[in-house]
């Protein structure tokens, strides 16, 4: 190995170990876990009121969630029917190093207190959902960039994630407990600027023809994915809604919704493809996007077959979405999608939105009752009207798109800058990803050949 | 494509549509959030005198189910391992519906008010359980029926489960939380009548040729499906059970119950089969027919070793069914049985029943004290004495396996009509169900030889 | 088959059997269901001063862990990356005898009343954690024993093992929730002391060129693994601490723990091996050891940088241990250990015992608060001083060393006698763990060619 070689070989893990070592002295400076738990005898009262200006008030929710639920694992292992293995560890590290820089951010934004971030289960189950909306970014660019780029992309949109949800949630007031504008209309969209940015028509040619050969555990892999969203999405939208009884809604909304956009996969895979049912790929994408309308509205919605149809139809445009608007996309606007977020998280996500807006502008204190406190508190306090609200739930749209494109213009831009994509792309080549931990002895290169994905990261 | 061929191509998913559209009318029309969640001070006195009588009255313990587990999915992973990923497209499809057409039925007999079905977190569980009765069908059947008639067969066995369940639980007052009648016994029985007037001797031979060269991943299905079903499955029984103290001991009863009968499969294992030790599936039908003996009999076992007893017996009596009984079974009365569910659900449910009449049979205030109120109120109401008990239990047996074998009569019947045999035949013949969405431009046929499980839905 | 074959063939499920009916009778004898469930109307009071010395005061938390999560099948996922779902039945069974016979040895030990074992949720939670550390054992010895030399093993580590807790937390009253030193430590040690004195030098070399040629299937079940360890092995920390405060704190601690030694493996793996990322097993063996580091010391940590800061030098020493320290272990020490046990386990849980030792001589009643009482019962009860119980945590690592290396030496030796040695081995060959269940008329040899890990056991 050459000399230019060996040195470009320690640039990423040197990278690694600077940036964990400055999170730990960032850590070590600033946070503190927060005295949440103080063993008074009543727990802290129910002020709902204040709940949308302020997190710090939320009930530590997460206290009851004994198995926490990475949102960002479903998402891995929703891609690894896309992607194969090869791309896990990278998934991994990201989510890693998103997950410690986003308690960093949130808290500066939300839970400082005397000059120290209070950290607590909450700000744990928060920073989880910025670290989906990277990976949903990292979704349609899978298989493009290397691993310092990842990183990169990491670090500015986790920052300016927040900054979009700190913005929308506290200044603004507005209600996304589940994430369809702050995550996933925010990761789709900024991802989807990083990928027409580092556009690169020759190697992208290369990639598909390799990408023909796997295949044999997208399956398997797709069978997973779909039952860990089932089981496991639902309940991790019920962490971060505040009452109980509003929290069950959410859930039952979200359960109907994926059962709904379930069925439609089965309507038109047929009419769009030429075989009698789906693929299981194509049902995964199905349960993404009815979670991804779900975000905003699965606390708005008051009755079942509101759900329903909302399933229903974002399943349909999301099966439409990936026959007809990827290629467009692709040939088009020369944007690229590895996993199709635009259609899985993008769109179900803006269509998620509307309703929200939408359902806001039907609300009264009539039909909402005593959630009304809970889901629009300023309202229920009367510092509001419910016209206003609507008006700053639609308003969020554009600012979050905003945001969004901005910021993937911005970091595609960075990510195109000559030594950041040359640098390690001389090893990543080489990285199978899926060996065993060779024994000593044995010959790593010997049993390369017939591993899986492992033309995945070229 | 001959115009035949197009017109049969858009037979399923035009069903699909029209059913799911259908559903939705039906839930715009009659369902709606159950009131459950009034924020009052109080939570719903606890009433458990009338549990056994009026479900609505349960306490609505979903709550506190963060992660909801589908006991559907359990079945789904576990049937992964004798099908292969093929099959798990249609059977997600048929969750989707059943889950919303028992919402619906269920709700009719159970939860209506003011002429409204009132829907709420417990009726998802409850609708999940009957859905589980018919992906045990389903196991009978796969591999031998083709979509539409999986699609009738979920509608009319949703019908019928719940009508049975209506009548054990509800107008004779029989104790079975776990549904070892209303679950496994229906659904295993009402399957095998099913599978019985749809035999076809020589379509099944060429089956059993093309499934001799998959089996690759079956260990690996087969491990996932042990560990699912030991984590999630005692889990999923507690959502059916009103208190906690309760609760526990069905737990409880089941992992003892999972654990010996675990054991018992590598005692007959070398027996019956010439092999030191069991393969993964045998411990995985082990597991199930622990969980279908607990069904009725969880609530009532006061001793750990009774559990321990009941789980190894019924191991035994599991692995001699699938070397002895299937063969007879398949032989003498033209019944097939693919994941053998009358191994792993039908015996171990009868003999479930049977046990929990014998327990039923040796209660007395004085063993179960405070307890007796939970597992049998009528009795400790005393409205009902222990033996009429024992005896109403019993005679739930015989009528579950008269609704359920009369209503696969029917089913099967219904199935065997020309039109529904023949639309979709051509087309379910072509479905890999396998294969990854095809990148535009990539043919999707060249890379379907190598697909595993293609040949499993044929 | 000769007569000799035939016996030996029914050596082991007739061992089975017996042990099976003896703990069935031992059960039946003195088991009964702790009556922890009455329906008294205030809870348990909170009495946690007497936690350390007597488990049967610990708050039955199990009641509220809805998914109970067996800290075993995260292990046993582990261990599948390395050595394949072959070794996947052998382990299910030994997990299932020593469940059974934990219960039975801890509750003579604790849960004693009136001269029968009282059973409850939290009894079986700590004999999944006794069941835990014997699968590391089982860790290091996989491939090279049979299974009835499993069985005794887990027999006699299950005692040794309970003896080992009783002595530290009952009677020196050391703080180990999470089992840096009762579990990870002892298991460890263990089994590396019973692979000692297994150690047959030939047979070794054979194993080790037929798992060349598997692996393919090894980065999928680390994908699988690691996200279980991720999702499932923090909550399971959660069930064994008291109080609902000092919990949040080990699982958070536990969180920020394997973070950041994840982002190690991605630092020290290109420079320890040619490749710019590391193999998806070596972030998993990076998550196994952040667990064990924290095992102890997750009550402690008051500060996240300090979890931060564990998990990351335990993962680079634990990939540093792969590379450099396992080969000299197997060299000059002649131990081998299958799945690497003691980087991830071993080594781990020592540091862990130091740091919590360190820990405890920093405690202060000023810095822990209120947290002191539930974390050193005895130092905030004024019977011991802080010195006193930093010692005594100290003392407990040589104690758990001794007991471990002597108990893995006689464990050894006893597997060493040649009755055990030979029994079973010839059928042993022929276990190919992976097939499906034989279709009757199905040539079950004719398949066995293409199975994968069916070598794994020779």
């Amino acid at each position: 190995m050459s000399e230019h070689a060996a040195a470009s070989r320690l640039c990423f893990p040197g990278l690694c170990f600077l940036l964990q070592v400055l999170l730990i002295l960032l850590f070590a400076v600033w946070v503190r876990y927060s005295p949440e738990g103080s063993p008074g005898p009543c727990p802290p009262p129910l002020n709902c009121s204040r709940r949308s200006q302020d997190p710090n008030f939320l009930q530590p929710r997460f206290r009851d969630v004994h198995v926490q639920v990475l949102l960002s694992f479903g998402l891995l292992v929703a891609f690894l029917s896309r992607c194969g293995p090869g791309s896990a560890a990278i998934i991994i590290l990201i989510t890693a190093f998103s997950i410690q820089w986003a308690v960093l951010i949130q808290g500066m934004l939300y839970f400082s207190l005397d000059g120290k971030i209070s950290v607590g289960a909450q700000s744990l189950v928060r920073a989880d959902f910025c670290t989906a909306a990277v990976l949903i970014s990292t979704g349609a660019l899978l298989g493009r960039v290397n691993p310092v780029q990842m990183l990169l992309l990491a670090l500015l949109e986790v920052t300016l994630c927040t900054l979009n949800e700190f913005i929308l949630l506290s200044l603004m007031g507005v209600s996304d407990t589940g994430g369809s504008l702050t995550v996933h209309t925010f990761g789709a969209y900024f991802g989807l600027m990083v990928s027409r940015l580092l556009y690169q028509p020759h190697k992208d040619k290369r990639k598909r023809e390799e990408q023909q050969d796997k295949g044999h555990q997208t399956g398997a892999f797709a069978v997973v994915g779909t039952i860990y969203l089932w089981i496991f999405w639902p309940s991790s939208i019920s962490t971060t809604t505040v009452h109980h009884n509003a929290e069950n809604w959410a859930v039952l909304n979200s359960y109907f919704s994926l059962v709904a956009s379930t069925v439609s996969t089965f309507i038109l895979s047929p009419l769009l493809y030429e075989e009698s049912t789906p693929r299981l790929v194509q049902i995964q994408d199905a349960t993404l996007a009815a979670m991804a309308v779900m975000g905003m509205a699965g606390e708005m919605l008051l009755t079942p077959f509101g759900a329903l149809i909302a399933g229903f139809l974002v399943g349909l445009i999301s099966s439409l979405g990936f026959r007809f608007f990827t290629p467009v996309l692709h040939s088009k606007l020369k944007i690229q999608d590895t996993c199709g977020v635009h259609n899985t998280h993008g769109l179900p996500g803006v269509l998620g939105a509307l309703l929200g807006t939408l359902l806001t502008l039907l609300a009264t204190a009539d039909t909402f009752g005593y959630r009304l406190e809970l889901v629009f508190p300023l309202v229920a306090q009367g510092s509001r009207t419910i016209t206003d609200q609507a008006l700053l739930q639609l308003g969020a749209l554009p600012l979050t798109l905003l945001l969004a494109t901005l910021g993937g213009c911005i970091t595609g831009a960075l990510l195109k800058i000559n030594v950041l994509r040359c640098c390690p792309a001389a090893l990543y080549k080489e990285n199978p990803g899926l060996r065993e931990v060779p024994e000593e002895g044995s010959d790593p290169s010997a049993s390369g050949k017939e591993e899986l994905g492992s033309s995945t990261l070229v």
